[in-house]
């Protein structure tokens, strides 16, 4: 993944995993490539490569931030936040910590953001990551134009646009767990910047999620993607941080489904309650619309362990959409009987009982890649790609 | 509303606002009446009168406790909260308070918890207010069998099941608006309970959101309500308070809607992600389905103020349910210019600017009558029946 450099506190980011184009509504898109560096690019956005080499069209409608400096000064009081710089913020349980580097808020798991088995939904992992990255931002003070914004990006009309997400979940927390989350931006190729986390089990430490994200500069006018300038480059490099949440050994692209894909919804519409600040769908609604395409009795088996999204284009409140997943082919897991023939070995813990059974099972996870994308025309145009990996239940 | 008692500290209670028969499965259901002191009664339940005189017999389905004991020792250790009586729980920021009888906690609106607007949704004030309603049990120490069930309870198999829910928002909070949520319970009638709840902004004291709700007791074996046996009334009574957070005036029964209302919206199906922890359908999205039957056109332009829930039966997840709702003839808003004709007076305050036209417009309340029904043979069955109030957009 990205290239590192040097220690240091956080002052970037805005609301990460959501896509939105709030300045210019939700409605109006352009087909625009991108143009980075005088030429116009049409390859996916890869982590940790350079802007110049491969950045999609549509990212570019990725654009303004979910919280876009409002339009007139009445939208801009909605809200009650802290605007000045902080080191604790005790209502969120929050505090700035190594040197300014890290962000850490203490949050419980509440009885309503469990799912049937009594853990933390997959929603409410990315809610609580939205979360604290926002808070984060509000903590460093920075909270004037652009949500993250240096002085050199406002004087540069540049923001922060979110390209991918990569959550991992070692264990869901429990219903009533109390969760420490910590949160920090780093280095991502020569133009973008990383902002990684980790929950985990206040107390025992133990790590329940990794997740990283990774941002690249646009724009706000042009709407085109942006060589982070050398001044912007002085200003956050201080304050990225080397530590890495995930470890990605390599990033595969995620290929394009088309509609032969083994499973396909459509015609799938937006409610008001799915709608964010900027009345674009949000991420949680995009994951729902992934995940719901599954077959429920695959659902019924496994659980998430894995997702990577790669975001294209903000999907707005008329918007009709398809959900399209598939599952690798050589990936499946095999039946449990199949398995107990076809394990690694025979060793006693594979044979004796229920959970190594289960351990075993786990060897073979099973990975879906999935699209979203919306109706425009006669086509479809991409809102974002996925990847799952799911394991069996205990 | 109710008549009431002694003041003292709450130890009753479980999570309101579901309807779940955990113990049946979601699927099964029995049409057979409740039977209260040998009688079998057909009407619906109105909040403080007696159990004697008005149960409707559906109620029977509002059965088990959302936290029902589990059936086996390993789904019962599914979660990780204080089992402990304590009087102030850091992590949750909250703490008994006033001689015992209240519990307070403080909470911060997120970014995830907000609509369009930038205020907290309905969803989220319904969720906090589940959520403090547990917490508040977990810190009387009452976590044993039937949450909130005390000994006396527990030797006679009786549950709280909920039965009506009120809520009325003053004003949304903003994102990251610091709220103080305070709960408390009282008597409701000779066999009912009362759980009251207040949500303000700490430091300003201003009031957001009151809301009340009345809970009955049901034997879980039989399924029937419960007069409340002299053993568990010298329990818990002590612990009651007088204070309540909406004085409500009279109660008037919410009409059963019928297919022949003016919107009516079929077909619909939980989601996996509806589901609570027991398999059934969660409070938040019966509201959705409830809100999303009324037209756009109207939502865009006014702003929820109340909402009075009376429940009768859970929802599965595999039901299929209806979504029926109904203008009051007598309480549309006339259009703005005909209200400056129609108006009450043509003081100076209503004449001059968008504000105080507003303020004109909110004499005529728009109310709309719910009902969510679910298919059942030939006919349907109902689940909730609803009640909102709204006011005009400023």
């Amino acid at each position: 993944m990205a290239n590192t450099l040097s220690s240091g506190a956080i002052y970037s980011s805005r609301v990460l995993i959501r896509c939105s184009s709030s300045e210019r509504g939700g409605q109006q898109r352009s087909n625009a490539a991108v143009r980075v560096n005088g030429a116009t690019h049409r390859a996916t956005l890869q982590v940790g490569a350079a802007l110049e080499t491969s950045i999609n069209e549509t990212l570019a409608e990725l654009s303004a931030p979910l919280l876009a400096p409002a339009t007139d000064g009445r939208e801009r009081s909605r809200q009650n936040i802290p605007t000045e710089k902080q080191a604790e913020d005790p209502f969120r349980q929050a505090q700035i910590v190594e040197g300014g580097v890290r962000y850490q808020q203490t949050v419980v798991v509440r009885s309503y953001e469990v799912g049937p088995d009594r853990t933390a939904t997959l929603e409410t992992l990315l809610n609580l990551l939205q979360e604290t990255a926002l808070n984060h931002v509000w903590m460093s003070g920075l909270l004037g134009d652009g949500f993250g914004a240096t002085h050199g990006m406002i004087k540069s009309n540049l923001i922060w646009v979110v390209s991918r997400m990569h959550v991992q979940v070692d264990h869901y927390p429990l219903w009533g767990d109390v969760l420490e989350i910590d949160t920090w931006v780093g280095s991502s190729g020569k133009n973008g910047m990383r902002r990684d986390w980790l929950i985990r089990g206040r107390g025992s430490g133990n790590i329940y999620v990794r997740a990283t994200s990774t941002w690249v500069m646009m724009n706000k006018n042009t709407r085109r993607l942006s060589k982070m300038p050398e001044e912007v480059r002085g200003e956050i490099s201080p304050w990225f941080s080397d530590r890495h949440a995930i470890h990605e050994e390599a990033t595969d692209k995620i290929i394009k489904l088309d509609s032969n894909a083994r499973h396909v919804d459509s015609g799938l519409k937006p409610k008001r309650s799915d709608l964010d600040m900027n009345q674009h769908v949000n991420n949680v609604k995009y994951v729902r619309w992934m995940l719901e395409t599954i077959p429920d009795q695959f659902l019924q088996h496994h659980q998430l362990s894995s997702i990577i999204l790669e975001y294209r284009k903000e999907c707005g409140s008329s918007d009709v959409v398809q959900s399209i997943c598939q599952p690798d082919e050589d990936s499946v897991s095999p039946s449990e009987n199949v398995t107990m023939v076809r394990g690694p070995s025979l060793l006693p813990e594979f044979i004796n009982g229920h959970h190594s059974l289960a351990g075993a099972l786990q060897q073979w996870p099973t990975k879906y890649t999935h699209l979203l994308q919306l109706k425009a025309g006669d086509g479809y145009e991409e809102i974002v790609r996925g990847r799952t990996t799911w394991k069996k239940k205990l």
